[in-house]
């Protein structure tokens, strides 16, 4: 196995652990990912674990799949190079600076460091033991897009991997921002819905299956961690965006109903080239041709976003349909093309 | 049963017909209703079966329920007063003007005769035999919301029940237009969701539940008949809404997320008072006291409207939530209410 | 409302105390039912809500729905006569001393008191503070399933209201047991497909929307609680009856399939004269003409049990279909039934 | 690509087969596959379609799928070898002497050749234009269950895929059979349940969502198609057998439950040894350890057949539990694993 990369995963026992680590084993540069057990402090079934087939039995019978207690050491001693966080923000927050401080790289998929600005962090209220270093961490952060912000990937030692509804937003809203073709002052409209899976893997009232089944709620409107990731990327003024963040009664998939009003009269031809155009080259965005539209399902176990829009006949009303699969293209699909761009390979590798 | 009203339903083989026959069964006011069968012609099994209950065995062991050949002389006969049309718009569209030629008053559950303006009307394409009677018939029709038009339904001779769509919209709407309180330049956003029973019980490749379960999909965007309705009802110019129906994975209900902008910094306690004021003393509107949100699983299975809202921080930004089952309030259960204003009854009868 | 009878009922936070309680409201025979909260120990929501449109806001706008603390004295000056539990079991096996002895009649929703058998309560290993009165209620209580024992029942101080699954598959059974005709050395098996609600209303791993969607899953054979009662109520030895339950992603309904050989020929005829024999007068069972079957749908939101069957053309094999919601007629609904049987009013009444 | 398979499908637009080209389409021992249309007479889109990926937009964006006449001659020409059928019965019934007659091996998906004995045959009612050539490709053709047939199937001109259901009940009924340890005179029950998309593409009234959510249905009992291929391959009298097929509220996945008594005493070890050394080397099987049980959801999406069992207390009375994901180890992965064997390949080759 000479030459292949040496990773660790710490948090595979969550839903976007479990699909990352689904991706390592088979993806062609690495050795076998490092599978790390968090801490056994809240003594969580999932937490004691010695193997991750015991949390989801559907890896049976492909061997073991060990999890081992968090050591730097053991790690180092390993040669992992690259360590991929599958963890609460609270625990990102506090492991990264550890992590780099060790010298490995780090790909951290939660919210712990993908904001730049103190009034969209607020909402974390993270409690920063150095908050010296903790500011410079955040600094050095690159936002994990591969679509906008792949150079500086490609170098980062520190991605942080964007959220499952900003994924879908910022991709859908960047091309036509970057034109400078929206009417900003009538303001953005992003109405999301995600599949159950995006809230977590812990039992709770809202998850519980009959709260689900047969139902669709709103939640989290005007107050959702992830708007501050889209008006960081796509500097938007915060009152330019109304998002509303609704759950499906489905595991997986997240479909974006964007609307806007462009500042000047287009055809829907002069969309369609202009996505067109953004996105030449891009593997992982797939733009539709008019009439057509994405549907969740036509992403689902992919790494795409899928991107689709219809424009009035006043050629001024604009709505975008943008869909990904939340644990892909919203987590650990993007995870994994963050580090195909950190590592120089094809970003399609282990993503076929 | 001497005192009690006579009804007549045509299609009560469709997903409304049967709610509301099942209403219609139960309801204190009336003899058992007569069920017609439509014609013949298509030869689908639910045209040629001779009893309800072959076509929705849950209505087994209460007793016969035939279907029975349409014919004006057999309803006068059986002293048929009243008449609902739970059939396509084209039939509606047809059978109406004899109807009441007949002497019968009727709710048509279509959206047939909603419509007064023609600019609406076109995306029906109604190919009417009678173009002045069509036209007379037309400017006759209520349109059937009776928490805005109670007094003209109770004399209407022709109702013409609301769309599912509209009714969670206009319902959402009307208490902050007719207040003057929306920015109408910056646009309204309704961004709905239905089960699949709005799409009806023809089999289709949309509605196979290998198509819906695991998904979400947008559809007839800027283009579903709905948005005529909402646009007259609400006296909006087309280009002030942008409206998108989504096929949601549920067999009932729909949540109507509504995105507007105040042209005055309000309170949220200002907003909740406007809505309590507005539908003060009616009985199938519920206002959610904020921050509690309604959900589809709320209303599903009753004849209310549930409305709730967020206003952000800035007093102007205002996000309404507006859930019915599309089934009652938004078809079968409106119709009922109608009649109860129809005959000066409680709203509340045969709803409960 | 004089000569109203006033219920009770301790536990209308979790999903079969809700339905009990939204029938107990329109019961026409009824008071206003008493909503008794569980003790504030565990400090779960449910438990210290003040109003039970707090738990379930699909009762807002109905009036106030407010929970009080459970006491005898309270209970007494307000006249109530009849008990509800809709309590876990050792909940209802430490009440029910208690409730009989200050004079109320109890109807119990939980395992408590169904088993007459050591053998098949050890299950439940019940830890009695006084063994003897408690081995005398046990004597006293009477199985609530009112097509076979509604003599008693109407009598009774004491029902212990049938679990979900058994209640599906002794009524399936009965009827053939009863005719003597099951070739009982060949074994009956019974696979019991239940909805979530089944599981309860405590969010866990198992109740998850991820784990339950696009799933299916068996559990607890040869070790559920509700053998014991199938088996004491059918009069059949534990081994000759193999049930498995099994948990279905949809929120309520109970399907089960029965697999038994006769131990003569008989025709389908005969099979269904002797099933429509056995349920004549039995308002809540409907015996399914063959080759028609009973689904889930069929029964939800009713009170009815369905029977169906298939019989193979060797006259012996024979597959029986029993379908019930299992929040009415295997839980609330039944309930209602045996209080219905207690004060001698129809089996109908509160349940149309 | 020298030294690469090439293959061709008929009936890629049917859900079978679009698993089965996405699983050609990234095999690494063959050529692209070449996609051939069914005959355009029913007019269907699927039928008229140029391209797969209009059929399935989840296919979008990987180049074209172009969709070809059925022509033996630009077979021949394009240097096709082995064709798989993922056609109706009667089409394959049709088409299969006629691939042969070209030299082609052929793996059919469909029902046509899977049956030995005419008592069996007969539900097909097939209609032979050569009787005695049918008649001797029946005898020749190898139903291709690689866990039983291996050798057979790897110099098979021919291969009958075998039915979903039947693959389930067959595997988990093949090792105690074969062991003698079955008391076959009391019989052995299936009860079976599968997910929508074995039920076809078409449209109907039976895979309607609403007709399909929040329900379970049995049907075809005593008749279904799949009985015959079990009882033939297990050499079963047909009247040893109760099988019950369900229609589930899943788009995929199997899941059946059976249930028998054995004819001597045994421990669960010796009941997982048996299994375990039945299965031992076979890539596609795995058997779950007591108490542990497979769920639909641990097969999903893989070719496993996932087998578990729960042995009652007194070591006779046993239930196994079976899964498979119906359009891989059901039918597409199978099909895969056949020619994997057909050609000497690794039987994991392409299902990865």
């Amino acid at each position: 196995m000479a030459g292949k990369l040496k990773t660790a995963v710490l948090g595979a026992t969550g839903y976007s652990g479990l699909e990352l680590t689904r991706i390592l084993l088979r993806h062609p540069r690495l050795e076998k990912p490092v599978l790390l057990r968090r801490s056994v402090d809240n003594g969580s079934a999932s937490d004691v674990a010695s193997d991750l087939a015991d949390v989801f039995p559907a890896l049976y019978g492909n061997g073991g799949y060990p999890l081992h207690a968090l050591s730097w050491a053991a790690m180092k001693q390993q040669g992992v190079e690259l360590l991929f966080l599958a963890t609460p923000h609270e625990a990102s927050r506090a492991l990264v600076p550890e992590a780099l401080s060790h010298g490995l790289r780090v790909i951290d998929l939660s919210g712990a460091w993908r904001l730049k600005q103190e009034q969209h962090r607020a909402i974390y209220n993270f409690q920063d033991s150095d908050a010296v270093s903790a500011a410079e961490l955040t600094e050095k952060a690159v936002y994990g897009l591969p679509e906008l912000n792949g150079d500086r990937i490609a170098k980062a030692t520190l991605v942080a991997n964007p959220g499952c509804y900003a994924t879908s937003v910022i991709l859908a809203l960047a091309p036509l921002l970057k034109a400078g073709v929206v009417d900003r002052n009538r303001g953005i409209v992003s109405d999301s819905k995600s599949g159950v899976s995006g809230a977590g893997k812990e039992p709770t009232a809202k998850t519980h299956f009959v709260s689900v089944a047969d139902n669709l709620s709103a939640y989290s409107i005007f107050n959702h961690r992830h708007v501050g990731e889209i008006v960081e990327q796509l500097e938007l003024g915060a009152a330019e965006l109304m998002f509303t963040p609704h759950l499906l009664p489905i595991p997986r998939g997240i479909l974006s109903t964007i609307y806007l009003h462009l500042n000047r009269e287009m055809t829907p031809l002069e969309v369609e080239s202009l996505f067109q155009a953004f996105y030449s080259g891009k593997r992982w965005v797939r733009v539709f041709q008019t009439p057509k539209l994405p549907q969740v399902q036509f992403s689902l176990q992919t790494n795409y976003c899928d991107l689709g829009f219809c424009l009035a006949e006043d050629g001024r009303r604009l709505v975008l349909i943008s869909c990904i699969d939340n644990l892909l293209k919203g987590a650990a699909g993007q995870a994994v093309q963050n580090m195909n761009l950190m590592y120089g390979w094809s970003e399609d590798e282990g993503l076929l």
